[in-house]
């Protein structure tokens, strides 16, 4: 794959909104830990001189979105002005540029504000690259050669688990079979579970009558928040178990409510209900926390999943080495863009680690599709036991909303990463001053923006 | 020990500035990841409504800081309008308000430029308390009960390390011969080590000519960065090692340089030197790759080092429990504050680890003294092993600078944590609107500052 013509593609603009919906309102996305969250983002605008435009986005959860979004704008000056595709030939290099400046680096590094603004940004550049090539992303991903793809990857910190050759090695050895494997996914899609069905602030009733839905929709896999109350987690499971019945499978989500101790017996005490995996059951930095309690479970058939809050890949190498991690839920907007998850899965399929992608969220469901349909056709070459999680949250704010149909995710066919919102999106919901926050504000539903909020305007 | 009474300190400003100090330009500083820091710093300034005030910071190395700062404004909202004595009678449940905000822990949680910005503020709530008492810092701590110091930790996470009960237990114990200990650093002091002699960018000269200034001193141990290049390392640190001679104990610092198995065959190539440690010889957030390394490089008597980019309690916990970690080198500005501090001294002194905690940078060989002195008196009761950094920059710009003398850290006898700047200190190097920065722009020293680092005007 020749990249990209340089002509014209400097880069001349960055620009970067806070956009925030009043999902709090409805106590969707509640959860042991965030209990009122308002789904956010910081939403990047790459623009090339001669007019092309990439968008890419990192997820949040309302109050801070403004410190993601100064962040960004503090790394145009890594960014305005590079040509694009100069970045997109020598891509481990330019990300290791807005990684680890020999300044910045101590606010990270690699972690937290700095790697989530560093997300988006890398978000957008890969969006742009796949429209200038008028591709969806999933399908520049195939189109790269193996050294192509590999080229793009910091193998820095993770060589002890997986070297750039046999990154290359690894690839290869799947080209055999590429071309069904795509007609499988145009025709078939990738499985899906849902989220849906038991947020923590949702009443019995309304577990019941999502489960129905969701079965009706013909979901197998049906995922239940935990970690408030032993009684109200047996409860809320148990309508779940009831209605979705033995042979669907059942998933358990703590949001890190608990300490390792902790996290074991209560897990025991929900363990009749035959959960497939207990996710997050403490916090998300503990790798020999997780390892103890993958351990402690193992007997009663249930696995360890985590990853939406895993810092980035020197923390997933060690969930995977440590068998702390039986399915890696790799999260398309935490931690570097493409290029570093790219190495997670790699390293997940070289510790035959399942990945199983984090969604929910705004424009996660939309971005970890591509990522997912990458992997099968040149990584893991199997769905066997993976899964892509999906909420039906803020897709209707997209122009190219992912698609699940019969509980699948539908291969996207539009140029891009599936990150470019609708325009009517960013008038109405840029905080503070979108037209509908403006009016929220002025109705009383929601507190002025303090002083911080401010600053970006 | 009453926490002091309610009256007039509700806190009415929380004032935060962009300090900076141009160290770039003389290499000081400098190691194999941070080429030309400028040693910078987020200040903040905490004042209740009878005008008593707190002074805290958080080290960073210039570019970025602007977003420290951002992240201090948005803590605001959880702390103006407290009162500062509630506050300290109920710290624990304070600390997880502005580390763990429903909506805000997203873009950490407990990482970062949320965590930096958390231990800024509640460093400057601890000066305030120490001043509100008219004690240095580490006489508060003496002077709070077993069950008053540990009330302000929060143990989640780390209980299976160490419990509330147990640090209360271990606090107890220690009781006896504490004003023998009091005595004995108030004459004595706390032994210090230097780190001025081997940075990266010095010549052999300049190095040799600083052996002999701090052998001079009284200095016995000293440490040299290493990681650029084999060559360069061993030449340095021969220089040093011939000049130090055998008895006195020569100390290496890679800064993150290495991969797990190019740190252990590089300390192989160094090892003849016999240093004692090889402090952050790769990814501060690789706990098994740093065990490795301890593993592989025992058998030379060589540790592993390791803290000041630690992200929080958690990450520590499990450096301390894997054997990663042999000399715990605890930060004052990176973790939440002291409470987090507290918690980590507590898990090393329990795992038989001991601390010695990184200083250098903006305020950190002052705050760090006042956490050394508090473990020797009440926690491990013993200076054997330990020693604190010592590097002699910035101290000028504080009103109680730290004192060392025959290289030993001499008591603090003014009250508070030692971190207030001199009045001159802000007015030049604040930002980019100081007059000394000013002059440097306007003289082309520095470039003008871009459009993020202007929003906190």
């Amino acid at each position: 794959m020749p990249y990209p013509n340089k002509k014209g593609l400097n880069i001349v603009q960055v620009d970067v909104k806070d956009v925030r919906f009043p999902t709090s309102l409805g106590g969707h996305g509640s959860d042991a830990l965030h209990t009122d969250p308002n789904y956010s983002c910081a939403y990047v605008t790459t623009t090339t001189q001669n007019g092309k435009q990439g968008f890419g986005l990192t997820f949040t959860c309302g109050r801070g979105t403004e410190i993601v979004v100064l962040a960004i704008r503090s790394l145009k000056r890594f960014i305005i002005g590079k040509n694009a595709a100069e970045i997109f030939s020598k891509f481990s290099e330019f990300w290791r540029t807005i990684t680890n400046d020999s300044q910045m680096r101590w606010i990270g590094p690699e972690k937290g504000v700095a790697h989530l603004a560093a997300a988006a940004v890398l978000n957008s550049l890969w969006d742009l690259w796949a429209r200038i090539e008028n591709k969806p992303l999933w399908k520049l991903l195939l189109d790269l050669e193996p050294e192509e793809l590999v080229s793009t990857i910091d193998f820095r910190y993770i060589s002890d688990v997986v070297t750039k050759e046999e990154a290359v090695q690894m690839l290869k050895a799947m080209q055999n079979g590429r071309e069904e494997r795509v007609n499988f996914l145009e025709t078939n899609g990738y499985p899906a579970y849902t989220t849906q069905v038991g947020w923590m602030g949702y009443s019995d009733e309304l577990v019941e009558e999502l489960c129905r839905k969701y079965l009706d929709l013909g979901f197998t896999h049906f995922k239940v928040k935990v970690g408030r109350s032993v009684e109200d987690d047996l409860r809320r499971a148990t309508v779940v178990r009831k209605c979705i019945g033995d042979e669907k499978v059942l998933m358990v989500d703590a949001n890190q409510a608990w300490d390792v101790e902790e996290a074991i017996s209560w897990m025991k005490k929900l363990a009749h209900l035959h959960p497939l995996w207990i996710e997050e059951p403490t916090s998300p930095d503990d790798v020999l926390g997780h390892a103890a309690i993958a351990k402690a479970l193992k007997p009663y058939g249930i696995g360890v999943a985590t990853g939406e809050m895993c810092a980035n890949r020197v923390m997933f190498k060690q969930f995977l080495q440590s068998g702390g991690m039986q399915y890696c839920q790799i999260d398309s907007a935490r931690i570097g863009g493409i290029n570093e998850i790219l190495s997670v899965y790699l390293m997940a399929q070289k510790l035959n680690v399942k990945v199983c992608p984090h969604a929910g969220g705004v424009g996660l469901c939309e971005m970890v599709q591509h990522l997912q349909f990458w992997d099968y056709v040149c990584l893991s070459g199997s769905m066997e036991g993976r899964l892509i999680e999906y909420v039906d949250q803020q897709h209707e704010h997209f122009t190219d909303p992912c698609v699940v149909e019969k509980a699948r995710y539908m291969a996207p066919k539009m140029a891009g990463y599936s990150t470019k919102f609708l325009p009517g999106t960013v008038e109405k919901f840029a905080y503070p001053n979108g037209s509908e926050w403006k009016r929220m504000i002025s109705e009383g539903v929601f507190p002025a923006p303090d002083d911080a909020e401010l600053v970006n305007e």
